[in-house]
């Protein structure tokens, strides 16, 4: 897999992809991320990328032109499953979404900055918005790098224990159920018993409840999904 | 505004608060941000900050103890008004949520990292979950950036045009309208004529009208709200 960052600020972007598991994934060649300065692509000696709104109003917005530029210069090299442009007012990321697009080969993804992208970018050249959710970023590239890491860490190898991910929250529409570790009693908290009864069937059973009860009392919303 | 952020990768946080905003907030003293490294917190030789699960199942756990040492010892300091734990199965971030947590003085980031933290971490030392959103991210590390982010850029002085953030999406319960920028014609694309007019009261009215109606069409659930 191949995603393309296309941003004004890719130092920004560094060290997520630079630790963890983003980073044992890149050098194990699973998934090639490169970054793209928006500024490369301007044609001004100020090397802009934004300019102020027609009709007035606070803010900036990323013109068309560079975006044109950068996004046609990587086309030419090879074929894109996705354009994906990071908004507040996208699609809202939810794990299926993730699941999707970690099984695309070559994806593009735009981080708007300031007040957001020129609308003709969005209508000519973006396949797909995505918003991260409900709240406003001072720009897409966290945004970029939330959906770059939900979509990786899904990518068969990248994760060490391969059932790992399974058993995640949001897989089956359940919350994750509680968990412990050592030790057993801490400042008089105990562990519940069950866990060490070797009965693995009833701790199943015990977890599966748990998940359920959780949900139920934090996000009643996923059970009638 | 203070922060705290306790993590096992001190290192994937560094970028996004070395630049843009999140940077130029931190240099201008409206807000201290300390990252501590929870390995620093360990009593055992190899800095363990983790175990397997008690009951048995794929992925580790972050261990109580050297929680509960780096948050006394930062307790110890000062009086926090929130110790936030970074999960998927927390209560979901909305931009009101960031509105309030602007407000507060001292707040304590825990980010999960690993299959999450001992149940008894949450029992006891938590006093608010975040989830950023409803997928899995392979820690909290770009939650508690993408918290921080929210949060910091609504302090007053952080955004250089203070009307910038009221004009942003969510807000007011409704997604930002279109935005256009020069050229006014690129490529045959053209800017809604409307926005030339210099009638400014119609140009607002537009603007509210196109706000509403992408709302309508991409996220009804928000004006039921």
């Amino acid at each position: 897999m191949r995603i393309d960052i296309i941003t004004v600020l890719p130092e920004l972007l560094k060290s997520p992809f630079e630790a963890s598991i983003l980073k044992r994934a890149i050098e194990a060649n699973l998934v090639e991320v490169h970054f793209h300065n928006l500024r490369d692509y301007t044609s001004d000696k100020h090397k802009s990328v934004d300019d102020t709104q027609f009709g007035g109003g606070a803010g900036m917005v990323m013109m068309v032109e560079p975006i044109d530029k950068c996004i046609s210069a990587l086309k030419e090299k090879r074929q894109y499953d996705e354009v994906i442009y990071m908004t507040p007012d996208g699609e809202t990321l939810k794990q299926g979404i993730a699941n999707q697009l970690s099984l695309k080969e070559n994806i593009i993804i735009l981080c708007g900055h300031y007040k957001g992208v020129d609308q003709r970018v969005r209508d000519h050249f973006i396949t797909r918005e995505i918003s991260i959710g409900d709240y406003v970023l001072s720009g897409g590239e966290l945004g970029a790098a939330v959906l770059c890491d939900a979509i990786i860490r899904l990518i068969p190898g990248v994760l060490g224990n391969e059932t790992s991910a399974l058993t995640d929250s949001f897989q089956d529409n359940l919350l994750a159920p509680p968990i412990y570790t050592k030790p057993r009693e801490y400042k008089g908290w105990q562990v519940p018993e069950l866990l060490f009864s070797g009965n693995f069937p009833k701790i199943e059973k015990w977890r599966e409840e748990q998940a359920y009860q959780r949900t139920k009392e934090r996000r009643p919303d996923l059970l009638e999904d």
